[in-house]
C-alpha cells in the first residue's frame, strides 16, 4: 500500500437514540491522531426516524428494510453533502450507518454461528450521492472473527488516551453506556456497562412528554427509591463477564415496561432512580471488572449523559473518592463528535490496510481490517 | 491504480431458485476475457434454504435477517473453501450474494427514492472465513444512480459476445428470464423478459411433487391451453418498455395461485402451457422491444431453461424462422457457471476501478464502479 498521508475524512454516525446524523470533518494523520475541523448535526426526516423506531420494535417487513437501507443511505449522503457544501470534498467518507439490530450472542444452528449485526444506510448510495469513496460496515469482520463487533471506539481511545500514561476509564453514556479502560501496564479493554440514557429517555417521554431529562432537572426534583434501584441493579447483564455488549434489543420498551411494574409512584422518583441506575451500574462494573486488574485515576465521561449533572453527581457518589471526573473537552476532543472522529480514524485504517479492531475489547479471535470500501 | 494483471477469482452466486451456491474459479485477463478453471455447486443447508423461502414469502423478522446475513455469508465462505481446498487461494472472491428483495420501482417519500435492492451473505464473513479479499454488493451503486441494479450480466455479455460481430440475443432462462441484446451497430441493452422457470417449478412442485420439470417430460405429456396462455401473456409486465427488471416478489406464489384460478383442469396441460408461456413471452419481448431496433441472427440460451427441450421447441415455434438457437457451450462458455464468471469479471473491474455497469441495460444515469471491497 502507498506511503501514508494525512487524509481529510468525513465521519458519519447515528447512534441508538437516532436524534440525528452526526457529521464530523476530520483530519487523520499517519500517527493516527485526529483533529475535528468542523462538526454538524443533520436531522433525520421524521418518517425515517419513525421507521427506525418501528425497526427497533421489530416491526419491519423485508421490503421496508430493503427500502430504508437506501433511504437512510440517502440521508447520510445529504448529511455529508451539508459538510461538503461548506468545505469541499474530503478524501473519503467513513460511515458507521444506523444499527437496526445487534445480536452478539454465541448461538448456533447446525454449527453455524448466529452472532450478527446489522447496520443500514447503504455505502454505495453515500458514495454515488457524494462523489466520495465511502468506507462502511465496520462491525461485521470483527463478528466474523467471533468478536462482538463492539465496542469499536476503544481502538480510538487507545490511540488517543494511552499517551496520558495513567489508568483512565473513558466512559461513554449514550443510549447504552460503554467504557474503554486504558492504562500504561495493561492491555486496553472495554465493554458495555449497561443502560445509559435509554431508560431515562423512555420514561421522560412516557411520563413528561420530553425526549430526555434536560440538565437532569426532573431527576433533581425526585428522590432515589433505593429498593427499586437495588432490584434494577440485579439484572443479569451487569454480572456477565466482559467482553460483552448490549443494545436496544435488550433494554427494550418491553424490558422497561416490565421494570416499571415495581417502580415508585412518583414519576420524578422514577427518573431520579433511573438516573442513579446509570451511574450505579457504571460504578458497579468498574468494581467487578476493572479494579481487580487496573487501578483507575480518572474517568473521562462522554455522550449525552456527560451533560446530565445528576448522572455526574451520582457518579461522584458511587465511584471511589480518588477518581477524578473529566470530560473529553479537557483533552481537546469534542464530546459531541468523538464517535464520528473515531469512525474517521477507523476508515483511515481500513483504507491503508491497518487492522483496526481491538480483540481484547471485542473478544475477536484476532486483529482484522474492518470495513468495506465503495468507490465513488 | 496498478498495472492490470490476470487474476484468479472465485465467483459466488445463488439465484432466485436458491438450489445451491454456484462456485466458479475463473481466470480474468486484462482484456476482460474470462476462463472457467473449475466449477462446483455447494448446496445450502436445508434450514437456510427454508429460511430464504420464508424471506421470499415476506415472513421475516429483523433478527432473522440480521442472523441470516451472517449465516449465508458463512455458507458462501464454506462454498468458496471447497474450491480453495482443491486449488488453493485465489487473488480474490467476487460474491453476488443472495437476493432476498429487489424493489426497482421509482417511488418516492418526501423526495427520497425507495428504489432499492437487498443481497445478503455478508462479504466480511466471507473474507474472514476464507482469508481472501471479497468484493460484493454489486447492485447498489447502479440503483443509487437511478438504475435498476439489474441486469448486470449484460456487461459480461457485451465483453464476450460483441466480438461475434452479429445481432445476438443472449437469453438466460433462470427463475426469471432476462436477455442481453448485442449487435455490431447498436449499444448493448438488456432487460428481464419475464417469468423463466419460476411458474413451471412452482406448479411442478404443487402438482407433481417435483422441484422442476426434468427434461420437459411433464410439459411434453400435456397440451397447451391456448386461452389460458393468451390470458397469461396479457400481464402488464410484458408490455412495459425496457429497461425493466422483475423478480420473485412479482411472480410470487400469490401471483401464480391467482393465475391458476383460470387454469385448465389437466395438470400436465398446466405445465405445458406455462412452459409455452416462458418461450412465448421471450419471443413477444423481442418482437416488441428488440426487432424494431436490432435484427437478431442468433439466440444463445442459458440458465436452467436451456436444458428443457420443450422450452427450446416452443422457442423455435415462436421465434422468426431465421433465428438460430445456440447454447453458451457453443462459444466455450459454461452455461452452468456463466453467472459466476460474470461476477468474477465484475469483481475484477471493481478491483481495478473500471466502471462495470451498462447504463443502457440498467437504466442508470451513468457508468459507475459497482461493488464493495472487504479485505481479508
Amino acid at each position: 500500500m502507498n506511503e501514508k498521508e494525512s487524509k481529510l475524512i468525513i465521519g458519519l454516525m447515528s447512534g441508538t437514540s437516532c436524534d440525528s446524523i452526526d457529521v464530523g470533518l476530520c483530519k487523520v494523520n499517519p500517527d493516527l491522531s485526529c483533529t475535528l475541523l468542523d462538526g454538524l448535526n443533520f436531522p433525520y426526516p421524521k418518517f425515517v426516524r419513525d421507521k427506525i423506531f418501528d425497526f427497533f420494535a421489530q416491526e419491519a417487513t423485508l421490503k421496508e428494510l430493503c427500502q430504508m437501507n437506501f433511504v437512510i443511505g440517502k440521508c447520510f449522503a445529504d448529511a455529508a453533502n451539508e459538510m461538503i457544501k461548506k468545505h469541499g470534498k474530503p478524501d473519503m467518507i467513513a460511515s458507521h450507518g444506523q444499527t437496526v439490530y445487534h445480536y452478539p450472542f454465541d448461538e448456533k444452528i447446525e454449527n453455524i454461528n448466529l452472532k450478527s449485526t446489522l447496520q443500514i444506510g447503504d455505502s454505495s448510495v453515500i458514495s454515488q450521492n457524494t462523489g466520495c469513496m465511502t468506507i462502511s460496515n465496520f462491525r461485521e469482520a470483527d463478528i466474523a472473527q467471533n468478536g462482538n463487533g463492539a465496542p469499536l471506539v476503544c481502538f480510538a481511545d487507545e490511540k488517543w488516551f494511552k499517551p496520558l500514561n495513567k489508568g483512565v476509564a473513558i466512559q461513554n453514556i449514550g443510549g447504552i453506556s460503554n467504557c474503554t479502560i486504558v492504562s500504561p501496564m495493561y492491555d486496553t479493554f472495554g465493554f458495555d456497562t449497561g443502560c445509559g440514557n435509554i431508560m431515562i429517555d423512555y420514561c421522560c417521554n412516557k411520563f413528561f412528554g420530553q425526549p430526555y431529562d434536560k440538565d437532569g432537572e426532573i431527576a433533581k426534583s425526585g428522590q432515589i427509591n433505593q429498593n427499586w434501584l437495588n432490584l434494577l441493579c440485579e439484572d443479569e447483564y451487569y454480572f456477565m463477564n466482559p467482553p460483552k455488549t448490549t443494545g436496544r434489543e435488550y433494554f427494550s420498551p418491553k424490558y422497561i415496561e416490565n421494570a416499571l411494574k415495581l417502580a415508585p409512584q412518583d414519576e420524578r422518583d422514577i427518573i431520579a432512580t433511573l438516573t442513579a441506575l446509570t451511574a450505579k451500574t457504571i460504578a458497579d462494573a468498574y468494581e467487578r471488572f476493572v479494579y481487580p486488574n487496573v487501578s483507575i485515576d480518572e474517568i473521562i465521561v462522554g455522550g449525552g449523559g456527560a451533560y446530565n449533572p445528576q448522572i455526574l453527581k451520582y457518579l461522584k457518589t458511587y465511584l471511589p473518592k480518588h477518581v477524578q471526573i473529566k470530560t473529553h473537552e479537557d483533552y481537546g476532543i469534542s464530546n459531541n463528535y468523538k464517535e464520528v472522529m473515531a469512525f474517521a480514524l477507523l476508515g483511515y485504517c481500513t483504507y491503508y490496510g491497518i487492522p483496526n479492531n481491538l480483540p481484547c475489547c471485542t473478544g475477536a479471535d484476532k486483529r482484522v481490517i474492518l470495513g468495506k470500501i465503495a468507490y465513488a
